[in-house]
């Protein structure tokens, strides 16, 4: 069995909650993030609550990556899902624990799409140079 | 312990690839998912590669949904995460097994964000009364 994508659910607990109610900063980080990791963007989108809290998706050739913030509990649920082995997820991960300060970070990784592939076959994951942007 | 969200991955198998590879059929329909389970919608972004897959997600005030279709394999891969107690993440998630066609649905639930809350209180859920978008 091989899987087409890999997920990592991360929970960033103790965190700088004034930095997750700054939409500005938290954007950048995870755009930021994404580059670090060599991520492909395509998108990202934004959204601060009053009076607290911030959702957000950037969307990448490589699947995507989102955030929910609490800032009143200093937590943020944090996804980060990619498909082929081009890019390593942890690495956005690691780049967000620092950007927030979290002091105690419980992280989940799940694979996704599994199937069953003949020997000597592989899973044609995206993105490959087979595959672009329209 | 009390949870803020709760997150269902859900792997759909078995769909009808056609349907998988039509960006405004599956734009439409998680849309229309959110709709019925009365989520507020905020925004929504679908993009398709060439020359398969979609990757998209809609936002809501309750949290998100995300997509990545592989048409090539007939699969979709969904999360379904909201926060609060105002909307059932399962009714999207039918809506869409039914929308897809697909006869293999594999899903699972995670809870998102736990913390210890003193007896009598409760934890302060988005959205409510209190919280809107700006």
């Amino acid at each position: 069995m091989e899987a087409l994508g890999r997920q990592i659910l991360v929970e960033f607990y103790d965190c700088d909650g004034s930095k997750l109610n700054d939409v500005s900063y938290v954007e950048t980080s995870l755009i930021q993030a994404a580059k670090a990791s060599r991520a492909t963007l395509i998108s990202h989108n934004f959204h601060k609550f009053s009076p607290y809290g911030i959702s957000g998706v950037v969307v990448i050739a490589e699947s995507h990556i989102a955030i929910h913030t609490w800032p009143e509990y200093n937590y943020a649920a944090v996804d980060i899902f990619t498909c082929g082995d081009t890019i390593d997820p942890w690495v956005i991960q690691e780049y967000l624990k620092e950007s927030f300060d979290s002091k105690n970070v419980s992280s989940m990784e799940m694979k996704r799409g599994m199937f069953k592939v003949p020997e000597g076959q592989k899973l044609l994951f995206k993105p490959n140079q087979e595959y672009q942007t329209n």
